[in-house]
């Protein structure tokens, strides 16, 4: 893929937050196809006492939907529209449903203290922008697949997106978008051989 | 139902939280059938810098399921056991998806400002025990049915329990479980005639 003046690359198991203007747009794109982007988005300025995040459950609630896709605006724990989905090569299936990997994750799945985590690479993408939340919101997972089976059970599965598959989204409000291409080696969901690779954000319009 | 000595009724509509320790279980009972019961519970000491809080997304990670039964362990953000179901006597279906209801659900709704609402239900219970959160944790909303069709569609219906049904939990850590008889009075999911109706929680063991 040809880098663009205005792409960033993600290295695999590492974070990365942009500050966008209401109207402007990011891509987020699965260089490899194999990659799980977990997402996040908090309006500007961060700080409030009681914190304002792109919520999945209030998003679940309003949209009576698990699943995301394009033309759904997304919103924060306030109702408030934050990200509206402009565009999405994948097949989609983005899940909504599990928590970001976090060092108590890989503990208890017998991987040694200080494992790369979703968690701590959202800590360290807001503090680059001096932003700070108490705790992680549940993330938007791009590319990562939990089918539900009948209404209930939960498959874990390898990601079917293609190589350069992309989903775009806007924003509705001045904020932060954050993402980790996730480090997880223990599920089936990221990677496909338990390697993390690279993803690229674009910035545009 | 006669009142037993370690019952307490908790109003439609309002909240409560009681303090466990470890080993001991509570009952929360449907007295009506038709009351949505938004449910929390918080590892005490509370007041950490970082919140840990029962979380529905570690849940159905770990569990692999969107729904919870008895048997199952429900565990923190940080992965720790804090409530395992001991009994459930309801059809069960018990929501894990959907936010809990606020003063911004009410105004979208076009409700009048002053709604009573499930997140300030459990800012006034935990309060009533000194302790306090940043944010509202995504409920485990006992007896409330958002079914998932077709892997992705949800559907809001109105309870299935029968008056009296009832879920037990014990406490797997000292903890405040916090409830709130749900003051729902926009989705079909609560109550069945826009009424909010009491609950016991019944303290055992």
């Amino acid at each position: 893929m040809s880098v663009q003046a205005r792409d960033i690359e993600v290295p695999g198991g590492t974070g990365h937050a942009v500050r966008l203007a209401a109207g402007e747009t990011v891509t987020v794109v699965n260089v490899h196809g194999t990659q799980v982007v977990d997402t996040w988005a908090i309006p500007l300025p961060v700080g409030a006492a009681e914190p304002e995040f792109l919520s999945m459950e209030h998003c679940r609630e309003v949209l009576t939907r698990i699943l995301f896709r394009p033309g759904d605006v997304l919103i924060t724990n306030r109702y408030r529209p934050i990200l509206t989905i402009v565009a999405d090569t994948s097949p989609g299936g983005h899940d909504t449903l599990i928590a970001a990997c976090s060092a108590g994750m890989y503990l208890r799945a017998g991987r040694p203290p200080g494992h790369r985590n979703c968690s701590d690479n959202l800590r360290a993408a807001l503090a680059a922008h001096g932003a700070a939340l108490p705790f992680t919101p549940s993330p938007w997972n791009l590319f990562m697949i939990a089918a539900v089976l009948d209404g209930n059970a939960l498959e874990y599965r390898r990601p079917v997106s293609k190589p350069g598959d992309s989903v775009t989204v806007r924003a509705e409000l001045d904020c932060l978008v954050a993402v980790s291409a996730c480090p997880d080696d223990v599920y089936p969901t990221n990677g496909g051989d338990g390697t993390p690779r690279e993803i690229v954000l674009r910035l545009g319009g």
